[in-house]
């Protein structure tokens, strides 16, 4: 199933490399859940004191992992964690069968690690509606347990990959208080295949030391401001998830810290942005900035209105300067607007002004712009402070054929 | 530009024959305000104590005409009505330009015909942000009232085609009282091509005899069940107007009277599927009945986000079962749902209950029922009485090539 499809032309040139999260050690197998001749299962074990985090789907039809995940990440504990991971079958919609399949493999990564089951994470991805074939995985925890690794995050994130084209990491370091705090993370999507769906996961890593209820809030706000505002297609996973680990390895406390708050921020950011260069059949990459909206809340609303419209998703694809959709877009979203107040550029090129089209704007300005790889959508509505960005790729006849030609 | 896509697989067999609808009258006429080699301009006149309703676009930036014919509908009067179309110009976001174009029709229609401008409703569809050439239609006005038909229904239809595929028409006749009463619409949408946006444009005209608020109420509410729950793209026009004129020539008033109403739906749905069967790209049909929902809202809700999924839409094109895409729709809506008492349905065959496939159900069944040209998607939600259904049409390779290849 992967590999079927070309590696997208918006990937990074590489995978980065990715640095030890002391704390943190990873393993990934193939335990044959669905894909043969690759691995698909992923291990993460983190010591005792780390500290996790969570953002969920907000799906009403979440997968039993969602659930369990939702369930225990509001509790502190002193006894470290895990976080398994399985690609191939994404154990949703499996009715009262997915939650036993979340107990199962719960129960045995406790019983192989000595972690109570309620510090124990899963995930699954891929194809939804069949029962997961649960005892392939727990077959494998011994020999996952057995095999963990600090270097190993990079497998990791090639074990959770469904029908991405490309695997997807990120990292920095931030000096805090003289000492370096490093974070490293993982992201799979959403690179869809029927009848598989475009779930999100992503695993992010840290030896900074961190108080629960502020690491939460930080990567609830950052969400807001980085996943939450990217869209392929506006279709939502069942499964979406994103866990943060903070193994507190270096102790240095980053409660309130903000250089740690960015550092963090731009590595959500990069995977949020490797997620949407691997969209399905995206070409380009699509940078959309609402400015000057009556609050930040309506600017998020006109941003992702024109992030999701096919219409002009469809001219981004066709290298078509289409203002009047990006108009079409602002209209529809619900927000505040009014016409003759709206400001709309391409990248550099002023487009349109009060009402109308700019008197400088010229077709073929507008249309060598759109020739570019990456490109910049900004609107300013003149109204007020409000501002949001979000980030899109184009909708190709690539997109028709993985998500219409391909037969699951 | 009409004329270069082939005509919508889904398209009627033919147009229907209209019946002259007493009290109106129609011309057509080429002005050439962009289209050459076909009429693209329409007048309706409509006799002395005509009733006129509306319902119009949401956006935030809709056109000047929109605006126009807003400020008009809420008033009373006595002396007749005229509606004036073009196509080849939207007349949208044209600035200041837009509204005095309209303010030049609008004259122009008074002069030739001694309406009040207060009872001269104009509609333009078509490219947008270039200036309206007026002058073109107002110098074929005199020609328009001269040339006035009863039986020229079909040639205003034809007239007010941007890029549909065919031209659109309903009519029934519901006996009231021994009367005969007629009802005859036309509508355009939603073909696209770029820059144009997806206008829908509705003009219906009955001989019944109606108050203004009877009428307003009975169109407003119909459109809450037909026109709103259509969906091509999920995007919204500029210029979406829907006008319906009650000459009052039989004499039988209809404010109250529920065979009216229910012949009124009649043609209004009719017209709505026309739109979708039109839909760019569209090779498959799609019901979409949601039942069981807490409210009417909320099953409205999850229709509307079952109908524009790309991903069941692109799903269909492939004749693809792929009933996991359901529940993922569900799941996103946003209105309240719960994964196992949702019953899935794809027209007779039971696909899911109870949080799972059904046992009962072969993907051979789902796949030979996906080959169909008209399908039903049904979605029991088990929590309550709230019904809502919604029309939408598959998203195909057809729907790239003419927003992303065809070059404005």
């Amino acid at each position: 199933m992967a590999g079927t499809i070309p590696v997208s032309p918006l990937a990074p040139a590489s995978f980065p490399e990715l640095p030890v999260v002391a704390g943190a050690t990873f393993a990934a197998t193939a335990a044959g859940v669905k894909y043969q001749g690759r691995t698909d299962v992923m291990l993460a074990l983190l010591q005792p004191g780390t500290t996790m985090a969570g953002v969920f789907t907000r799906s009403a039809t979440r997968s039993a992992n969602v659930l369990d995940c939702q369930a225990k990440i509001g509790a502190d504990s002193d006894a470290g964690a895990a976080i398994i991971v399985n690609s191939g079958n994404s154990n949703a919609f499996t009715g009262k069968a997915g939650e036993g399949s979340v107990a199962a493999i719960c129960a045995a990564v406790a019983a192989e690690t000595g972690l109570p089951e309620e510090r124990v994470f899963t995930s699954s991805t891929g194809v939804i509606g069949e029962r997961l074939p649960h005892d392939r995985i727990t077959s494998k925890i011994a020999e996952l347990a057995a095999t963990q690794e600090a270097g190993a995050l990079e497998a990791a994130a090639q074990a959770i990959m469904t029908t991405d084209t490309f695997a997807k990491g990120s990292t920095t370091t931030v000096e805090i208080d003289g000492t370096p705090v490093t974070i490293a993370g993982i992201a799979k999507g959403s690179g869809m295949v029927a009848p598989d769906m475009a779930t999100m996961l992503v695993y992010i890593f840290t030896d900074a030391q961190a108080s629960r209820p502020a690491l939460q809030a930080l990567l609830s706000g950052h969400t807001d401001q980085t996943f939450n505002n990217i869209t392929v297609d506006s279709d939502t996973s069942t499964s979406d998830t994103l866990l943060l680990a903070a193994t507190g390895a270096t102790g240095v406390n980053v409660d309130g810290n903000a250089a740690f708050a960015e550092a963090l921020h731009q590595v959500m950011l990069d995977l949020a942005h490797q997620v949407v260069r691997d969209g399905e059949g995206a070409t380009k990459f699509v940078e959309v900035q609402v400015t000057g909206a009556a609050t930040d809340a309506d600017a998020r609303t006109h941003a992702m209105a024109i992030a999701n419209s096919p219409l002009i998703k469809t001219a981004v694809a066709g290298e078509d300067p289409n203002w009047g959709r990006v108009v079409m877009a602002i209209g529809k979203s619900g927000a505040a607007a009014d016409r003759d107040l709206l400001t709309i550029r391409f990248g550099d090129i002023l487009v349109a002004e009060k009402g109308w089209v700019a008197a400088s704007y010229t077709e073929e300005a507008g249309a060598a712009y759109m020739k570019a790889q990456d490109l910049v959508i900004a609107v300013d509505l003149g109204l007020g402070d409000g501002a949001s960005t979000a980030w899109t790729c184009d909708l190709t006849h690539g997109y028709i054929t993985i998500n219409a030609d391909y037969r699951s």
